[in-house]
């Protein structure tokens, strides 16, 4: 609220905890703010359909269907999140598994890693469109020009990798790429961190999930992040239509504040239907990778 | 060969690489130096099984079977290493796959990463007998008491996580655990690094292999490793029947020697055999997980 004066909030949750916000504002700045007041929340622990009936997550989606809102921003649930997201507000067509999307700092520049946490089990059709998805975003989101595509491995010598790995390799190195992006092939995790080999690092949700919190660690342990911001505590999620950022778990004030900060470049950007645009260019595989997982659990 | 004076070397490799190396010694430490020449070495690149014939890493571990050498360090391929290991040396009843192990340095003291290469897929038994395996590692290679023990997943509360994960988690809760270790339930990624929840982390051996390299990467965008130490350059591999450590591929003078001493450090305290007489004493299930990968490509 304080830094960008053309932001409006609103806020869906309990009264209480809105009131307390509010409390910390101006009065100009609280004429900023709608409250919408939802009691019920899916828990961390809840399965993610509880999503579907009545709760602030649900709520928040709703108010973007309806116009009341613009983007959502989520610290709860991630699973909760992908689902409310997906059924709300549908997704793309040609994407049936939405995708998180993190950036990195790295030394050359930001480095895209997706997914963080949207599918856990992709298959290899599905990695091979999250990477058309990602190098849209990289140009999109942080004018990468002509990004350098890579697939996360145990070595970057053809061949490396368990069976997901090896059957998506040939995939990612057939499947057109937007926004002159190239495939580099197989990367391994420094290059994530250092980037000099690669703009957008494709995993499946689970590994990306895991690695983004060991990264963030492995900045807590070494006495901070680097000078130029650490790891992200929100990713976007990508895949359905309309702007959504989910923040981590334990965010913090400012970790949220970066979280409605990126859905609102997005937004401004028109980063969700830009790169829509971009992926229905692309051909792809209609037959769905069976071994998907849903959405997170 | 400076800092331990009971060392004693056996180099396997090009003539002239070891001469090179025998250059830089005083004639007491030449002494303690012996070579075997071997020309060909299985390429990063290179299927696993390369190593069955005449090569560095099988003649390296052929001096181990002919009691010439004690332990074998490595720094080539990672798959090749523990392939000529568990031809060469036998696998521990008990143990069809076996598990690479790195410690890294945490808040609270060091923490137990296992697999991180070694076996890519592993089935829920296959992880929850490295759990084992990872028990007894950390209290007789490190002397942490009642070791607690935990699954990596996407978030700690029960049910998060993908197939495996939720397959791996009441496995590893059944599962009885040496040296008063404990199982502690599903762990998250800032576990590995800040160690307050958990000692030994089970993952499998692709996610473990990323996770650790992006620490590493992460650890050099921060300006170098933290104080006790940064992500290990050295794993030992557990499961067969000897003393075996690799190092990282892109090791350098430091890492290697890091390597030699974490082999003669375990060798000394006989760990191979006090873990597999620990683990001989835990119950398992004879079938084995079928989608396990032989050994790392």
């Amino acid at each position: 609220m304080r830094t960008d004066p053309d932001l409006r909030l609103l806020l869906v949750g309990p009264t209480e905890v809105a009131d307390g916000l509010l409390g910390a504002l101006d009065p100009t700045q609280r004429a900023r703010v709608t409250v919408r007041p939802v009691r019920a929340a899916v828990g961390m622990a809840d399965h993610p359909t509880a999503a579907r009936g009545e709760s602030t997550v649900r709520t928040a989606v709703q108010a973007v269907q309806d116009g009341f809102a613009d983007a959502v921003v989520s610290a709860g649930s991630t699973g909760a999140t992908v689902t409310a997201a997906a059924l709300g507000l549908g997704r793309w067509p040609g994407v049936r598994r939405p995708a998180l999307v993190a950036t990195l700092p790295a030394v050359d520049g930001p480095v895209v890693l997706l997914d963080v946490g949207g599918t856990l089990e992709p298959g290899p059709a599905t990695l091979a469109r999250h990477a058309v998805l990602g190098a849209a975003y990289a140009a999109v989101a942080h004018a990468v020009a002509a990004p350098r595509v890579g697939l996360l491995s145990v070595g970057h010598e053809a061949g490396k990798g368990d069976r997901l790995r090896r059957a998506a390799d040939p995939a990612l190195a057939a499947v057109p790429l937007p926004c002159g992006a190239r495939y580099v092939g197989l990367v391994e995790g420094y290059d994530i961190s250092l980037g000099t080999r690669v703009d957008v690092v494709v995993t499946d949700g689970f590994t990306g999930n895991v690695l983004l919190k060991a990264i963030e660690g492995a900045y807590a342990m070494a006495g901070g992040p680097p000078a130029n911001g650490g790891a992200p505590r929100a990713a976007a999620l990508l895949g359905v239509a309309g702007t959504v950022v989910v923040c981590h778990g334990a965010a913090g004030p400012d970790d949220v504040a970066s979280g409605i900060a990126l859905a609102a470049h997005l937004w401004r950007r028109d980063a969700a239907g830009t790169v829509r645009a971009l992926l229905a260019e692309i051909p792809h595989d209609p037959a769905p990778d069976r071994n998907d997982t849903e959405v997170a659990p």
